[in-house]
């Protein structure tokens, strides 16, 4: 294929998935209809079930395509500016959908293997900074649990998550 | 109303509760109806309307009815049994449950109100263990954290919690 309509087709898809990002964030995986994310992304119909069969195939689109921020490095300054980035990303609706993924991926074990994945990988990236696995593990859950404290009460401190955060840097 | 039809009253109660809770845990709000809680109880449909309206009152009951585990100090062997207490409950299918609770209050400001309280009561236990506030905020962040790894991920290996929970402890 030109690679020139490979790039239209890549730059359409992820219009739609952005769309269902937005409506998944604000009104869950089962009271979002296919029609509400046709509405969101301006797009008919016909050009959306051309890329996914159905909601099923766009929810696991979004949880596979979760950019989720990584932390560059281990001081207390690229800590916080991690923290900061998770924080800024759930006042876009970032940490609302993340809940959404979490719950959709208890009950569904297809999904919950994807997100089992995208946690290892954070779980890897802070392990190659310099800690432990034990450690890093630990790093991992800090984080998301800022994030899922964030989708249910709005704003959180980020002071005591990277106080933690830095606790368990140092061990 | 006499002692004994008060306490038949509110065993009923919580038979509908513990029913909708085992429903709510294995097959999310959503895609639980009326029907599947009045057959995982055992009562009449009757019975059920007769203390619930509807299906968001129970939603509402079950998270007001969180009766999460506190841990009792805030030594490392007290920590590792909250810890092993939280995985207990998990495996019973708890951690799914509170995946659900946490999703649908990052939609649900009234749940959203409930979920926070419960988390601000689990910092307070925390704090009055002898925690600064904000070492409290970070042990929660971590168990939070650790209940949404055990809903994605089945299990997970408590002993790197049960560090980062000492290393917030220690500061």
């Amino acid at each position: 294929m030109p690679k020139v309509d490979q790039e239209h087709l890549d730059a359409r898809r992820a219009q739609i998935v952005d769309a269902a990002r937005v409506r998944f964030a604000a009104q869950g995986f089962a009271g979002t209809s296919m029609g509400d994310i046709v509405a969101e992304s301006g797009l008919s119909t016909g050009a959306i079930y051309r890329y996914f069969a159905g909601k099923d195939e766009l929810v696991l689109a979004v949880c596979e395509q979760g950019a989720e921020a990584f932390p560059q490095a281990l001081t207390a300054e690229a800590i916080a500016a991690f923290v900061a980035d998770v924080r800024r990303r759930a006042a876009q609706g970032h940490a609302r959908l993340v809940a959404q993924i979490y719950a959709e991926a208890a009950l569904n074990p297809a999904l919950g293997a994807v997100v089992a994945r995208r946690l290892a990988e954070l779980r890897d990236a802070v392990e190659a900074l310099g800690l432990s696995r034990s450690a890093a593990e630990a790093f991992v859950a800090v984080c998301v649990g800022y994030s899922a404290q964030l989708a249910v009460r709005g704003d959180v401190d980020p002071a005591p998550v990277v106080a933690a955060l830095l606790a368990v840097v140092r061990g």
